[in-house]
């Protein structure tokens, strides 16, 4: 497994769409089975997998010391780590963890990882928004100068819904999935379409956040950061135009292009 | 609720310690019950908090459509968002959350949101480690020139343990507690004395990560971006030296700065 890949996007640059190889980051997700029990599922970068998961079952009391450990198997072709523990602990039993947990469906190559999201997202085959590039840019810019004395405070995620030209509704927070979900709750308790919207994301497009988006039910999803492998995935089989790395006067298409216009014309 | 809130920290500027009011980021613990069932617990900015609830039960299927809350209310005092359903819903037996989920043990003013935590996270009354402020730039610039084409993908998360001078190891993620807990797993295995070392992270500090580097067992915390309050009453209370938004010739101290040299005789 690699920490990264190499894949094809399709690039806008110089007023131009191109065809580019950009480099990907991989996201791998790991089930953690202790004692035979299934624990949780970490969704991670595949290197030092098993120090990563010993370091993680220090931290939430699963284990006190490392000779509790008898065995440590790595069942690569699974995603799964067999833990097994000289005795159970107190506090396994009431472990409920901070991450990822819940039962894993399997990796398929489409990159559903939990059962829940199977139902939960939705498949996006319509054409309601077309953006041009320009769209892309403006909208961008307009996230970036809301920017205010909240978001210098370093590191807070912003995340807004809007059409072609302008934003509904512009939301703030610590944490990554909290901003996106108050824009859900939002247009349900109000009853606002979501399926001509377009969803703009300040962070990194993870396959959480692309669930998101597909949950939400939104055709694109714009982010001046990158998707992850494991999102791109999950933008093609779900129908979401991702674009990414949106910068002053370029950006990347990750899936879908149809819905930027002149993208698929130029190749 | 201010999702900021202004504090005094100690600056240093153009080679001289200063004292500044800085603007920081609240971090606050909602713990969700559904019909009077504990739920879930999210660390979020507080607002907006009875839409991210709804936007969460939807996404994870607990309800289907807003109709089948029946009733919403917040207790702020006691950090409670009490949900009432018209009925339960077949997921919500299985829902294990992808967040935090555990037994809450109450807000303290310390911050210590989670019974596991209590116990795991060590008391940092010791000071093996005293860095000097020429320190403090120097393993950041190190942590810089580490970030290669991995990092350039946009978001990665990158940790390093290491003493004054020196990195005695670096890991990277796209998941920011995975880099530090491939850290921990690393130096419990390989028996690495970790007391006398320092943790530099790319990223903020949220109560989770101080937490992390308070389980590890590190006095000092280095890190390109600003902690959040909750993070900064930890590190007060768990003895941590908490630094931040270490740039070209300025950064700033958060907490116990007795171990950055010269910091107390400034004042």
């Amino acid at each position: 497994m690699e920490r990264i890949h190499t894949q094809s996007v399709w690039r806008f640059e110089d007023n131009r769409f191109l065809e580019k190889e950009d480099v990907i980051a991989t996201e791998y997700p790991i089930t953690v089975k202790v004692n035979g029990n299934e624990l949780l599922t970490i969704v991670c970068t595949p290197e030092f997998i098993e120090d990563m998961v010993v370091g993680f079952l220090i931290s939430e009391r699963i284990i006190v010391k490392y000779e509790d450990i008898t065995e440590i198997r790595m069942d690569e072709s699974m995603g799964i780590v067999h833990i097994e523990t000289t005795r159970s602990f107190p506090f396994f039993e009431q472990l409920h963890s901070k991450r990822y947990i819940t039962s894993c469906c399997g990796m398929s190559r489409q990159g559903f990882v939990f059962a829940n999201d199977v139902l939960t997202a939705k498949q996006m085959n319509t054409k309601n928004v077309i953006l041009a590039p320009e769209d892309c840019f403006s909208l961008m810019e307009k996230m970036n100068s809301n920017a205010d004395l909240f978001m210098q405070t370093g590191g807070v995620h912003i995340a807004a819904l809007c059409d072609t030209t302008a934003f509904t509704l512009t939301r703030m927070d610590i944490g990554r999935h909290n901003a996106l979900d108050k824009i859900y709750g939002h247009c349900l308790k109000n009853a606002i379409p979501v399926n001509d919207k377009v969803i703009v994301f300040s962070g990194r497009i993870s396959s959480e956040i692309l669930l998101k988006v597909a949950k939400i039910g939104c055709e694109i999803v714009l982010s001046k950061s990158a998707p992850t492998e494991l999102a791109i995935n999950l933008a093609h089989e779900l129908g979401i135009t991702a674009v990414g790395f949106i910068r002053e006067n370029s950006f990347n298409i990750y899936s879908h292009p149809d819905r930027i216009s002149g993208a698929i014309q130029s190749f």
